[in-house]
């Protein structure tokens, strides 16, 4: 059975030592102290560990049930909801005005990475809920407001998103769910959704479902959804929990994996809708709670990153197979572990430095989205906003990508269900889909957000690397970072810049290039975060460190980075500049 | 549920078009002209797809189950076996004299991509059985060769390798299973064996296992291990079953995938065997097996991607989801198809370039070991004992990277069983572990094969491209395919060049790099084989074939590799060139 131990640690030196968070202008940032942070990293690391961790194979084993309309989860998640209600994590960064604890969304995101990688698909109940709420808290009316978010933030009642039907996922311009207004100004939510993840279970009193639909008579295609709320259990004007609603489970999917979640298809006859926020724009509002689902998706890939890694580690320290070629290392054993092997080193190496990597550029995002909401900086706003494609299709891709590899550590083991490694592989699978396919995060990022107002955020992202680069060019050990990060910031300038010139003559010049350009972009911020995670440690080893083992590591891996991972940027860049042509040559018709 | 059209026209491009089989002079190739291969593989195609297709999914649901110690099939897998039998199939290219076809690997090869595409857990029974059949055809005495072979051509009898034990697998030199000689000359076989694949079943009257173990008294570690030939039921002289010998089935595993395929615990308690081959010789005699076995799982590789490949294509060609940028290709529908966007297409043409290379290359390597073996020429067994880990490890990685790709193609689709997406995922990721999990491979590729016979073995594969490019480098419209499989090469050449001279000084300098010398060869292989490819279609289009649209799509396929995937050549030389250093540069309790 896999094991998981949160990186505490390392999401402190990354908070202090790198982010300097509680040095930061944002209001609520100055009492984030290690202290206080450290409180808090400690008792999710531990719940993660000793509640959630055992029951993620019991998920994926067991799964979830449908039987007579009822959705049941698995044996033991509900006493584990209860205990993380209890605590009050659900709504540790929701308002207080609700029964949220008001903490920087960078606290959530930290806790929420070891939630995520000891039980995704038991987390999944808890982050729709998060984000329906969010959706609720930026567009609902104060009445709207004051009878949903506080059941939602205590996650006594939970939420979910309902955009996809069985004909259209990402362009909901076709969709089909209608929602007709009645006199008493509700609406009635007839179609059918699916994919909903969370759609129904036993683990809440009620199930409040944010679900896209259009209005007769509106304008056509996306211009013409609106969003509604829908709950299962129709709620009075005092709050208490009246009749069912018209909204029914068809089934659960059978899937690759996050069996613990319940994904349905959802049938709404005739259901009672409010309207969240206005008329024909409910993508609008939907695209509050996707945006930060998205960060969340990404946070996910990380999290499977992680725990796969650690258990990966662990397998290589005490599975003995074979010699080092230079001499044993373990000659009084059989043999020497697997960790001697260069290529089990390089093969963990990659997961090393892609999870510390992105736990650095997730919570570097996170501070910019408090930036954004809290102290109102547009500017933290437009960046984010460009980087969350990045953060979402690069975090999860790699991440996946990461869970394969540590899969393969294990060799034939790795492949039983057993060891619990396929579970990883399959859990975090869903992340490069869900939320947007990855394709589509690279069309986000591609077609929308490098011109957003008119470029300024892309050229706000290389001021910030080129700034960074020129300060510590001259300072002592800094060049064998700063070099490499230049050189691959380089290259996405380049590719920028390619952009710019070929897609003006043909948009498929930039839209071919997208995928590539998306994980370029990726390596670039995950290079500058290990410039950054580099100088943290050089400084710390200067001033006198009482660990140093700790930040020789993060030089070491920080080294790995630049000279395994950050050559890729140069392949990115030659896909990209080969434009559209051979992308596009064939006819559908000649494949 | 997925469909599949085996790829014989490709596979009939490949064979006379590009590597010109019937004009090889290799003993019995003179027959394989056009008009009989199209024969064969339509024939194959037509089971594969008829017959072998519809079970795919049947097995990934059913599993196989053990009860009271007997291990079953899903159903319909055994009227699916006796109808392989009765065609012949297993013995295609087993020699007569045991009741084969004798024709050659490489149509055995062509034809077993077919029916690994469209089943892979069905397939292996029939796979392994020919492993085990192609060592007792090397290493048995005459009196073991007529014994066991002819049921086992026949399937009668299906085979299984047994290697790999709880505490070892790689490192088989820990192995505890003992053969005792017995003093009518057999020995007793004592030892847990696990992950054997096809160990039991319902499908045919005996199993035949070849188990490795070490006779009490010989040399330590590997050079004590013998292999045997240990019977389900025992055989007497006269080819009648006579009673159950000491091998039980322990478990059936539970596993990601190839769920169709018993993978058995098996028990040996003082089981009868007989020595196959030499005393204290055992791993030359599985090596046999090994090797072919691992060109198999090289095949199983592009099998899955090929299939995959066919299913996001026709998804992409259905499934209407947004416009064209530059205008609406479907005017009068809702939206236009997935494959009008630049990244589906992206996503399509690198699944196609690899599924169309990866036949290539995998038809030229069985062509050089029909070369080796029948025609005896060492040459070519160098060379394709060179580039089984790459055809292995290579083709087996992509493979999977691609039925990943195939998946995302569907979205949401892609990860609910339903669409069978997934199972192609799933049942491909075994390829990059068995036989020697992907790691072993580049350890094999760089620790021994490179410097085999003094290095003449890559220095031939040099030869071999540089003579390409310098004869093809003044042909009318080769240069765009010349030229960069001339830069991969030479990428290739530095590659090696650097572990010869810092391999010397650190054997880890090579070894840090192995994996990313691997994926390097396995780029320049697939290169060559398109630039081989651009050429027979250049000389079709030039002498008036009347299918110009087929060699059209050929450039256009080989233009998109030259562009898109060649240039990784020069990530993995960086890779390779940053040396050991940053790999190994951790203690492992620092991890």
């Amino acid at each position: 059975m896999p094991s998981y131990t949160a990186p505490t640690k390392d999401a402190q030196f990354i908070l202090h030592d790198v982010l300097n968070i509680s040095g930061k202008e944002i209001p609520g940032f100055a009492d984030l102290d290690r202290d206080f942070t450290a409180a808090i990293l400690e008792e999710a690391g531990k719940i993660a560990a000793e509640v959630l961790t055992p029951l993620n194979a019991v998920g994926d084993q067991e799964g979830c049930r449908l039987e007579n309309g009822v959705v049941y989860t698995p044996t033991g998640f509900k006493a584990a909801f209860d205990q993380m209600k209890a605590g009050g994590w659900p709504g540790i960064d929701m308002p207080e005005e609700y029964g949220g604890q008001n903490m920087p969304y960078v606290i959530g995101t930290a806790v929420g990475e070891f939630f995520s990688a000891a039980n995704q698909a038991f987390m999944m109940y808890q982050g729709l809920t998060h984000g329906a709420a969010s959706a609720i808290l930026a567009h609902g009316t104060e009445a709207q407001k004051h009878k949903w978010l506080p059941k939602m933030v205590s996650c006594d009642w939970t939420g979910t998103m309902n955009l996809t039907e069985p004909h259209c996922g990402t362009d909901l311009g076709l969709m089909r769910t209608k929602a007709e207004p009645q006199d008493d100004g509700s609406y009635k939510i007839t179609g059918q959704k699916i994919f909903i993840s969370a759609g129904d279970h036993d683990m809440a009193e009620n199930v409040v479902h944010l679900v896209l639909a259009k209005i007769p008579g509106g304008p056509e295609g996306i211009k013409g959804v609106s969003l509604f709320i829908v709950p299962k259990l129709l709620v009075d004007d005092d709050g208490n929990l009246g009749a069912r609603n018209g909204v029914s489970v068809g089934k659960i999917e059978h899937k690759m994996g996050i069996h613990g979640n319940a994904t349905c298809v959802m049938n709404y006859d005739g259901a009672t809708g409010y309207l969240l926020g206005d008329m024909h724009k409910g993508m609008r509002a939907m695209f509050t709670m996707m945006n930060e689902a998205r960060l969340g998706v990404g946070m996910q890939g990380l999290a499977q990153a992680e725990v796969a890694f650690q258990n990966a580690l662990d397998y290589a320290k005490d599975r003995l197979q074979g010699r080092d070629v230079t001499g044993p290392k373990n000659p009084d054993g059989p043999a020497d572990p697997l960790i001697v092997h260069p290529d089990i080193r390089r093969n963990l190496m990659e997961q090393k430095s892609f999870a510390e990597g992105a736990r650095a550029f997730m919570l570097w995002g996170a501070t910019l989205i408090d930036q954004a909401h809290r102290a109102q900086d547009a500017d933290a706003d437009g960046l984010i906003s460009l980087m969350t494609p990045v953060i979402k299709g690069f975090l999860t891709d790699k991440g996946f990508d990461m869970t394969i590899q540590a899969q393969q550590v294990y060799g034939g083991h790795g492949y039983i269900e057993e060891w619990g490694m396929s579970q990883f592989a399959r859990d975090a699978r869903i992340a490069m889909i869900y939320e947007g396919a990855n394709g589509v995060q690279a069309l986000d990022l591609v077609g929308r957000k490098l011109a957003q107002d008119g470029g300024k955020h892309v050229m706000a992202f290389f001021d910030l690397v080129k700034t960074f680069c020129k300060e510590e060019a001259g300072t002592d050990g800094m060049a064998e970072f700063v070099g490499p990060v230049k050189n691959a910031s380089k290259d996405l300038q380049a590719a920028a810049m390619y952009f710019m010139q070929e897609g003006m003559k043909n948009p498929n010049n930039a839209l071919a290039g997208s995928y590539d350009f998306m994980h370029l972009f990726g390596h670039v911020c995950l290079g500058l975060m290990w410039a950054k995670m580099a100088k943290a440690s050089l400084d710390a080893l200067a001033s006198g460190t009482s660990d140093p083992k700790f930040h020789q590591t993060k030089l070491a891996t920080a080294r790995f980075y630049m000279s395994r991972q950050l050559p890729m940027t140069a392949t990115h860049l030659a896909r990209i500049q080969s434009g559209a042509e051979p992308v596009m040559a064939l006819e559908a018709a000649n494949f």
